[in-house]
């Protein structure tokens, strides 16, 4: 039986990755140098596309490096010297915080219980933070946060570097780069693409600040530190030997995806979110795991599974639809549904006629 | 026309590549998750072929990173408190040593010129030494190091860890892992993959130094440091979402060889570089960068092109072979030509019968 893959990343494939491999091949893409004129114009063609289809403004700069939780180091290494503020409500956005301190900074966090979103009016964030973290969608709890109510938190506080992982948000969600100073995410969830490559949007204000560090002598890493990924991106170029099939797929999705319309893509994402979470709202035996409408996350659907997690997907199973286990110590109580541009409208009422 | 990459890495790809990229995608690999049992099996036959072609012995782990760049970030950060020793003797090996200084260690180097190996006999290499370099093929001069003078020279230096760069030496390089704590590569050149992927090899005792580091309170980074990669390895996991596409690539392409013949590959190999050689040592116009036949590099064969690179590489390109120019101030001097296992003699036989 044909699976189809409703995991939340890496996930059902875009249906013409076969389509744009293959024609990598046949196009030598594999093979060019990664100092060429022709992966120049790939790395370049790349870029245009993602600032199109993300709208992303003048003054930001795209890195391509190996993983999202890569971009969790770089950019601790890189903007901050010592104090890290972060927003915790799951395991992703307690692994920035981690990562904070295995890098021997020392971040503060404000924690909410899993399955909570923030209440930003009532946090206050200590003057001396030089960045503020968030993760805008919790992949672990399916919460996600108002992109508004950053922006009012930054116009609070404009001296401090704003970065938000958008992991498995994109390109459903709509960043506002006038507060936001750094963004990532990764390709094997909203571009349905092989794992391996993150992505980094970094503006200015970043890169001054890993000069600065930089030149009062602290390790701000070797090969893919700012300074160092922004020399070679201004040349179409990496650091290292790339992942050169990755900017190339990623370069062919962004473009389908601009054809296609990222405003369709959008509410075709609202209406499956909605049919998903009007069914559980009403079933028996099955329920949101968040609780609070405006929390629920559109992209990483949670369900809280009573009698277990295992019955459940091994019922879709059988009809050959994947979905993913609770995360962590939710792993035998939700199930995670992703719900990305791959994700068809007809599949979804499948897997809810499945389960009624 | 078809165009056969004979150029240093990235370069022509393995013949059986569209096949194993296509059926990476029909059985699900760029969808499986990487917590799965599907992705461990995946990993742990990867590893197990990697261990069998190329002869790693027990006590060594294989860890999958980003680039070979990358590995030398790793390597200094997680076994290095203070001081490093490099042999340098082209770009590459001057990297490692620059990475060292870039992570704020105190590295000492022993330089000579381009287009020479080192006479280790020569070398006195300080007491407080932690851990010695090495670049056995220098991509930039097609210098290669004898295996067995570093082995003489780790009897002498027992108590410091060895670090080998076989980056575009694998799997044609026979590797003394008695000698050797840590060896790493990236599978764009002798394996004719996209690149995308490094391969960590570290023993127990890089570990342990980079425990004592970590336990020390010193910066080891963060996800990908030896602890945590080796904590994911133990499950047959990485910290991050993979490049799974690049480890099943690996694997199948490990299998391919070992069903081949790693000694017929390396038989392969120095017949063709012989003819390469000996054609450029009898050539009125072009000769062999390396003087010292001891020194020659099998895998990476440079020659000087005095007339300029670009009327060579043209000559070659209408015919449909592509080679790559001279490294950093050698772009117009030289050609560097790679001799990979994907790469027939039939075809060298025919790029020498053009440059006649």
């Amino acid at each position: 039986m044909k699976k189809i893959y409703f995991t939340v990343g890496p996930t059902q494939t875009h249906p013409q990755l076969g389509k744009y491999l293959n024609y990598g091949l046949a196009k030598g893409i594999y093979s060019i140098s990664h100092r060429s004129k022709g992966f120049g114009e790939l790395f370049g063609n790349t870029v245009a596309s993602l600032k199109k289809l993300l709208n992303i403004p003048e003054g930001f700069h795209i890195f391509f490096i190996g993983s999202a939780t890569e971009a969790m180091a770089l950019i601790i290494e890189n903007c901050v010297k010592d104090k890290s503020f972060h927003f915790v409500n799951g395991s992703f956005s307690k692994r920035f915080f981690q990562t904070a301190e295995e890098l021997r900074k020392h971040p503060i966090k404000f924690e909410v219980p899993a399955g909570n979103g923030f209440d930003f009016s009532n946090v206050s964030i200590p003057n001396d933070t030089e960045m503020v973290c968030f993760t805008q969608n919790e992949t672990s709890t399916g919460v996600k946060l108002d992109m508004a109510d950053i922006s009012k938190l930054k116009a609070k506080n404009p001296d401090k570097l704003f970065a938000i992982d958008i992991v498995s948000a994109t390109p459903y969600a709509s960043v506002d780069y006038g507060a936001i100073d750094c963004a990532f995410f990764s390709v094997q969830k909203g571009f349905g693409m092989p794992s391996g490559l993150g992505v980094l949007v970094v503006n200015d204000k970043c890169i001054k600040k890993s000069q600065m560090l930089q030149g009062e002598g602290i390790n701000i890493g070797s090969f893919h530190n700012f300074p160092s990924l922004l020399k070679s991106a201004g040349k179409n170029q990496t650091p290292e030997t790339p992942n050169a099939l990755g900017i190339h797929l990623l370069g062919q999705i962004c473009d389908n995806y601009i054809k296609y319309g990222l405003e369709k893509i959008r509410k075709e994402t609202d209406a499956k979110a909605k049919l998903i979470y009007d069914f559980f709202d009403k079933h028996n035996g099955y329920s949101p795991f968040v609780k609070n409408p405006t929390w629920r996350s559109k992209t990483i659907i949670i369900i809280e599974t009573p009698q277990g997690s295992a019955p459940v997907m091994e019922k879709l199973k059988e009809k050959g639809y994947l979905v993913a286990s609770g995360y962590g110590e939710f792993k035998e109580k939700h199930i995670r549904i992703g719900n990305f541009p791959m994700h068809r409208i007809a599949d979804v009422k499948k897997i809810l006629k499945i389960l009624k």
